[in-house]
């Protein structure tokens, strides 16, 4: 994506609903010829004149050869008052992926461009209808997966993290005020009790920028999920636990070693924690190239596992797989989950003694409470459903990343008054963290940053 | 689904958009309370008083704390003029899996209750704004897979059939009142020339009826696509062929025998004509029972497809699984395709001789425009796609079985005629007719009928 491009003014189109079979499907133009490219080719079936804004008029979208596409709805937001703050029109057409594909083409045909992914929302930002922390919420509202993460980007979305930021970039701008005031006296020093009370302050906001970045951790996994892994040698019942948290039957299970040739991923919602339960080929030694290429696959998973379920036979001894599944692993959170626990029990193996332990029958769907609450357990700083709609919340490493920039400058800063440098020092440190702090609204983002933010969006937002 | 549930005038609720990611989310109501339920949780961000029918909102759908749920535009529907002629209120939220669900379980909560499958479409149809044709047409169109079934959707929901249909109706019901005037008089027989011209008109009838029972053919392969299976024993080249006519490796390949397990189905349009291609496993005797299992579902495959890529690899002779192959499917259409091609060519096996065959290298992307060509010459009997528009053509199993029915009861109406049967008889036959040809625009549906059509549908329909 260019950023420049877009002051081009290309009126651009997109499908605005997901893709997929529904009742409604909606296509969406922004930009100056929306309105033109829409009245060529949608013939209201009562209206006469020029279409009112926001009004949704019925009618029949019509090719370029005059024949009818679709029975559809059709509206458009004049600009200021639209998602871009140019002019918008949708039409809703029928929720068919080729329907749509129609009617986008049309347009596409008659001259508007392919929006790219998260343009409609980045013009939003360009033409200063959201700053760029409401724009990132827009996307994590629309993948939220739990309502803990769908609080937070309700709350970002609303302003939660903008007017903190606001807040802080106030404070060092009073901070710079005082800096700068000090510098139209450098003739003196700064008076020993100014440096005291101007450190003060650094300190305080450094506390507060201090609070928002160990937010980071629970806005991460609320928003992306834990990855947990299940990990063992072929046989001891991974698919089986797998089915058994979804409760139902999506991998395919034999009483076959190596039924599970692939990773089989899964997502899914336990106690208020978005999971990704990923499945993998059993751990063992292998001359089949096509196994080998699994138990490759399910090694590959362990690094980014937030934990690993390493399952083991409670019914029999540890075998030489057992350890090479126990070997892979042992650098990681790791919780034993001793499988088959109804088949008889074996004294537990010594070198599984450093991990917790969680016995179940995955088959007879026993202990499965108790391994979701080990589970849970293990995620203890999330916060409640309920603090994340008054809470700033961090869910994006590139504000965690900005805000300990402009902390390790406000740090600096407080270093140069005790060292007693020059106030022009320590104004550029200032200077800097005010940048950091611009950067996660968008006042002083960097056009590839721009680029990286939106390119993440989906088609059509 | 009880059809006289309806006219308990519930008031129903539903995502209308394609669950998934996507700009925008649709959650629509339909019913006496659809007005009050929308009122009660959303706040228009300027608008006072009340909500004028078809105008889009901007404002924020509160849940019954009164916490924010997400920043919607929202319109009210007033009755007539909306898609079930019932007020009809639409909430368009960000478009995440996870805010619609939230936002359709807010109005559960108030009262409303969840829609079935088509009933918005029902409502539509038992309120009179559309008749069944229309009614099947739309979830057609959705489902539309090619601009062929899309183009006969439309003509549909446009009315060609439905007029088509009433034509025929006026049509039996003037034959109806001839056969009853005659009743009137039924001391003296029916005339003999009055008997020739009704006995004409009934076979011109016949024969329309033929020509729209006759276009099914192509209004099942438009809508329905065909199946086309490829079979053969493993490693012939199955899933690089899949892969070749996809282009893109969906599918695992290597040079392992046997790495399908599953059967593989995937959809496109080649040509104009939808298909769903389905790779299976290869066919062979084997002990395995996870491959055994695979060779099981491959056979089970072999009834419902339409046609057969019967792949061999010519470069080498037949063995007994490629026997086992030829076997499973000679009473089947069989293209055979002799793979690889490029790696030398034995004389033509005997046993294929009585199938067409195409010469190809999966691998190196050769003859594969041949074989879509020979794929697409079987199955000469489509129409072109813009004809569609303009001819009426059968989609539906129920029309055609009603057209059949009727028709046979003016084949027995003739039948009466010339041996002069008495005309209260004859009438019978016509009344008969007439029934079953109201059965396709839904004068004369039997519930379980109209059950069966609407469940078809998708939620929010």
């Amino acid at each position: 994506m260019h950023i420049v491009n877009v002051f081009e003014k290309d009126t651009i189109v997109a499908p605005a609903t997901p893709p997929g079979e529904g009742g409604i499907g909606i296509v969406r133009l922004s930009g100056l010829k929306a309105e033109e490219f829409l009245c060529d080719y949608f013939s209201p079936s009562s209206a006469t004149g020029r279409l009112e804004s926001n009004y949704l008029y019925h009618g029949f979208l019509k090719d370029h050869r005059g024949h009818v596409l679709d029975e559809v709805m059709a509206v458009i937001m004049r600009q200021p008052r639209s998602y871009t703050r140019e002019d918008v029109c949708e039409i809703h057409c029928h929720g068919g992926g080729l329907i749509v594909r129609r009617v986008v083409d049309l347009f596409l045909r008659a001259g508007a461009r392919m929006a790219r992914p998260g343009e409609f929302t980045l013009r939003a930002f360009l033409n200063g209808r959201i700053d760029l922390t409401r724009a990132e919420a827009v996307i994590d509202l629309i993948r939220s997966r739990s309502e803990l993460a769908s609080n937070i980007a309700i709350n970002q979305l609303n302003g939660g993290l903008a007017d903190k930021i606001a807040f802080l970039r106030e404070k060092l701008i009073l901070l710079l005020a005082e800096v700068e005031a000090a510098i139209d006296f450098s003739e003196e020093d700064i008076e020993i009790e100014g440096s005291c009370s101007l450190g003060k302050t650094a300190g305080q906001m450094m506390s507060e920028m201090d609070d928002l970045i160990q937010s980071f951790e629970c806005g991460r996994i609320a928003k992306e999920g834990v990855n947990i892994l299940i990990l063992g040698r072929p046989n001891v019942g991974k698919s089986s636990l797998l089915n058994s948290l979804l409760g139902e039957a999506r991998a395919i299970v034999t009483d076959i070693p190596g039924t599970t040739r692939d990773t089989i991923e899964e997502d899914l919602v336990l106690g208020g924690l978005p999971l990704r339960l990923v499945d993998t080929a059993g751990i063992r030694h292998t001359e089949d190239p096509v196994e080998a290429e699994g138990v490759r696959r399910a090694r590959s998973k362990i690094e980014g596992a937030d934990l690993v379920l390493l399952v083991v036979d409670g019914s029999m001894s540890l075998d030489n797989d057992d350890l090479l599944a126990i070997d892979a692993c042992r650098h990681k959170d790791v919780l034993v989950v001793l499988n088959k626990a109804d088949l008889g029990s074996l004294p537990f193996p010594d070198c599984l003694g450093q991990f917790p332990v969680v016995k179940i029958s995955a088959l007879q769907g026993l202990g499965l409470t108790d391994l979701v609450d080990k589970i849970s357990q293990h995620f203890t700083f999330r916060p409640e459903v309920s603090e994340a709609r008054e809470t700033v919340i961090l869910t994006e490493f590139r504000h965690k990343q900005a805000l300990m920039a402009a902390r390790d400058s406000l740090g600096r800063f407080r270093e140069s008054l005790v060292q007693g440098m020059s106030p022009e020092f320590s104004a550029v440190e200032i200077g800097e963290a005010l940048d950091r702090v611009g950067e996660i609204t968008g006042e002083t983002t960097p056009d590839d940053v721009l680029d990286r933010i939106f390119t993440k969006f989906c088609i059509g937002k």
